[in-house]
């Protein structure tokens, strides 16, 4: 019944006496048809319970690109882009979505981008943000660089929300930056209707605009349109799978947000101001380093291993105020006894890491673990990668990993525990 | 000045005419001496600032233990002591907190207790709760059925609040319970006035006399000492590394609370009733399981290292609905080809895996890989651990990782994603 229909027609599917009506995707599972509903939703159907019919056939479809005109009196704003669902839209041949805008079609497809400012655009590169790695952090780092040379008042990267605080984080320790530096997302891709796209991008915009010269991770704050939260690159994390208001600043207020509608940032903390700093890249990243997760059981054979692999630096997530078992204490004297730094954050995520409290802790830390003091572990690994490629002993390593340089770690309290 | 004084004594400070009163405790820097303080904090003084001077001498105190009443009436609740903080106080030769209470002991120091219950109390073990693997949870699920059988109404274990969320998933694969089964530990040692070990304390008996027959974890609520909350133990995560509301539900709500003054409880959502289900203990546990923490760069060789060693089950922490990077992929195959399940949660924590909607999850599911649903990473991992050991063909290690056996997971909806 289905062999006359193909992938992306439009057709209808009567079960029970309900009919559904959407586009014909594939369907993983024998025997089921599967469509994508008018409201963005698929929904499988067993085909012997169901009577499918064509209602039209499908065409590939792409919103017109018109071109851009510059406006006086706008500020000049770059969108860089790198792949991601902002840039996705469903791929009817696979079912599954894939990064196929470009920043120039994202701009066509928001006209209201256009009274904001005046657009740059560039593609960086097209792909899914869980290929990113520190080699492309640089590339990235590197175009947002040259978008600020060339003169732009703030500069924005789309990118795919699942390793976008890797990146932000990545960005906030390679950048000094005089103008704001966002990255921005979207959790449901651009072609339903429940996608946040529209919303984070002119949001996004908005602080491309604004004071706020740092690194920053612009999204929506709550599941409402109402207001997009601005994060600090180095203290933001994707806590919900599919959530818009998925982003969070941990460990820290959020540094503002933005209402939707009258385009008003509010501030909740101090934050860099634009042109206070000249624009500086620094831009070496050691790749070779871990995150290490520590479970009841684990073996210390695993921290074993990145040792013996040649990692050049290794971030425990321990329990609680930052522990692992005592018959871990060993390894982590071998590996600091090989100048691999490790360094103690918790799976917690919010809190510090205190290790002075508790035995298995002061043993850890006289076997020369450092105490990752309120950083997430995931800016402690990115951070580690930065510090090892630009220190010049392991004693600047240890300064410049316990002090904050941006803004991912508190100033601690030593003398009072 | 500090050489005639010992560690324990009670002295004073004054540093720029301010006065510190307190016990001496060790200090971990050069030139610094450590006092805690009356309100329980410690405070560090640098030595060339401070005059410090003999109060009164240090002598070990410890609450004296009277002998236990029974009343008539009440019913009888087991207190298996596994160490942790609730059982802690501080040790003033390291300055640090050890395990040291035995449940007799707390029942002694929170007198509200003989209110409610009579009490059987044991010592399991007395360690860190870092040091808690899999041969504990055994020997303590094997305690808890004990006491069950001998006809206590209700089961308390104190346990360090670092790892009592894989204890308590632990326990919920390996026990069918008839009667309620509480994890509850504190987050300050008992000897600090801020300490949550009373309150948690009186609660955990509360549920322990309830109908709640799961094993559930309660603690702290908020940071007001209002209320504690009931918490499933397949869904309760740790949440910050030291305050007393640290604990939180994780994709699902409360089971309910215990209001500390009226002792009476709420409850949120439908839970097991006492009385409904026979005893039951399937003890055995795989312990040869791992979680690796994707990060963006990783190597998939760390994949290989565990297939090569030896490892009986992968749960993978990825990004967002749960991705690797594509290099990956070929490694999950591998594993998988050697019938070592690998099961795909994601770093997020909240929300459900979806492998279906980009590219790369679809291959990852190509290539044998589990969605682990809405399961939390470390949970993945202890069910992991019990179904290998518990299920007799790779089909039903399948069936079990995807189906609900204590709470663990929600009922997808396979047909509609």
């Amino acid at each position: 019944m289905v062999e006359m229909l193909d992938l992306g027609d439009r057709v209808s599917a009567v079960r029970y006496g309900v009919t559904y009506e959407g586009i014909l995707m594939p369907s993983r599972r024998e025997g089921y048809v599967v469509l994508k509903l008018d409201n963005g939703y698929n929904i499988g159907l067993k085909l012997s319970e169901s009577k499918v019919a064509l209602v039209g056939k499908g065409k590939e479809t792409k919103p017109p690109v018109k071109p851009l005109k510059r406006r006086d009196g706008l500020p000049m704003v770059s969108i860089l882009s790198t792949g991601g669902t902002i840039a996705s839209k469903v791929d009817y041949r696979t079912g599954a979505v894939t990064s196929q805008f470009s920043a120039g079609e994202i701009i066509a497809a928001i006209p209201e981008l256009e009274e904001i400012a005046n657009y740059n655009s560039r593609v960086i590169y097209t792909i899914l943000s869980e290929n990113m790695r520190a080699e492309y952090w640089i590339a990235l780092a590197n175009a947002v660089a040259e978008e600020i040379r060339k003169g732009s008042q703030g500069v924005i990267i789309t990118h795919g929300t699942d390793t976008m605080m890797y990146t932000a984080a990545a960005l906030s320790f390679i950048l000094k930056t005089p103008v704001p530096v966002i990255l921005v997302g979207s959790q449901r891709s651009s072609d339903r209707p429940s996608s946040d796209a529209s919303m984070n991008a002119i949001c996004a915009v908005t602080v491309a605009t604004s004071d706020i010269a740092e690194v920053v991770v612009v999204m929506h704050g709550t599941t409402s349109d109402d207001y997009c939260s601005i994060h600090r690159g180095t203290r933001v994390r994707k806590m919900h799978t599919s959530r818009r208001d998925a982003f969070w600043s941990i460990n820290q207020p959020t540094i503002g947000r933005v209402d939707y509608l009258s385009r008003k940032i509010e501030t909740n903390i101090p934050y860099c101001c634009r042109g206070k700093v000249e624009l500086e890249v620094r831009d070496k990243m050691e790749p070779k380093c871990a995150i290490v997760k520590y479970s009841p059981g684990a073996s210390p054979e695993v921290l074993d291993y990145y040792i013996n692999a040649g990692y050049k630096g290794i971030v425990i997530e321990g329990t609680g105020l930052g522990h692992v078992a005592s018959n871990w204490i060993d390894s982590i004297r071998k590996a600091t006894e090989k100048d691999i730094p490790v360094i103690i954050t918790s799976q917690c995520l919010r809190g510090r890491i205190c290790d002075r409290v508790y035995d298995t802790g002061r043993y850890m830390l006289e076997a020369g673990a450092m105490e990752g003091g309120d950083m997430l572990p995931e800016v402690a690994m990115v951070k580690l990668m930065w510090v090892l490629a630009n220190a010049s002993s392991k004693e600047e390593v240890r300064m410049l990993m316990e002090a904050p340089l941006a803004g991912e770690i508190s100033a601690s309290t030593p003398i009072t525990t």
